[in-house]
């Protein structure tokens, strides 16, 4: 399959390139400061741009989204409003532009994440996110079908413990590559409208 | 209590008053358009007057948040922003600065919607910010504590049937009144963290 995937270079999204080109598929990279095309895909625009140049595709998968770790009392409106761009808004428009380049049975898997479920202090941006990412997966595949959509929700890496780690205390953390296999299922399945729990 | 109701003049912020008001609390009503404050709470600095006008409170209700009804290939990234500003940064907000004008063991009590469990085709940024808004509340009761906060999360209103009724096949509504009576729950108990389902 031809695959677009957007954020590959950090730790998941490189996680979950090499699994998919394991399995034999094309991946086209997207990222704001590398990959195959360059592009901030929160932008509209940009996201535009970035279906045009890369043509026909089997899949859409998105490993990228920052968000801001602060107690609410600390945080901005920006701050939130940063994280509903970075995470919720670039992920949605994949969708709402994509479905126009992606095979009539393809799919979208997005990212979502642990802090909606198990909330830590300093993740409220985070859960909210999560929660609208994962809700917005359930309504789409609803409107989308026969193409799918799928979401991703990890909870912290393995690799990710030397720097996170105090944050999740008695929290067993995954591989990377456990996360990476949910993007396989979601892409070469025929699931849609899930939240795939990697735990 | 001293409660401020945002959102008082829509079917449910009504019902809440008229709950809260017979259990002999005192209602602070404020509303766009209507309301003992005039005030537009998306907004952080009309947010940081209302609280600056309204003293001391023991909780606050939200039953405010407009919200695009299109499908994903109809909507625009400035519907989704919209849906984000009007539902969950408006609420995010009363709580990040509320914290600060809300009894120790006062409570928030924020909307949400059947959307995000039950999708309907048009209502992928309904479930987009009904999510957000539930996970903004289960991170956000470890943070405020012993502060409380709580969601309510309706399906369809009787009351709203003749207008709604045709998106919601087989659905059996509820009356606004036991959504009402959810904010009592939350507002007058102990719970925090949850989502109270009206279904």
């Amino acid at each position: 399959m031809r695959v677009l995937l957007v954020g590959a270079t950090g730790r998941l999204g490189a996680a979950v390139g090499g699994a998919l080109k394991g399995r034999g598929h094309q991946v086209v990279t997207v990222g704001r400061t590398a990959g195959d095309i360059r592009a901030d895909v929160a932008d509209p625009e940009q996201a535009a741009r970035v279906f045009s140049e890369v043509g026909d595709l089997d899949a859409v998968a998105s490993a990228a989204g920052d968000v801001p770790y602060k107690r609410i009392v600390d945080m901005t409106p920006e701050d939130y409003l940063r994280a509903y761009r970075g995470k919720v808004a670039a992920q949605v428009e994949l969708v709402r532009q994509g479905t126009r380049h992606v095979a009539e049975r393809g799919s979208f898997t997005l990212i979502a994440g642990v802090l909606n479920r198990d909330p830590i202090v300093t993740g409220s941006a985070a859960a909210m996110v999560n929660g609208a990412v994962e809700s917005f997966v359930r309504a789409a595949a609803i409107e989308i079908a026969p193409q799918r959509i799928n979401a991703v929700s990890p909870t912290v890496f393995t690799e990710s413990m030397a720097e996170y780690g105090a944050l999740f205390p008695g929290v067993t953390p995954v591989d990377v590559d456990q996360a990476a296999a949910a993007y396989v299922r979601s892409i070469e399945g025929a699931e849609t409208g899930q939240v795939f729990l990697v735990q």
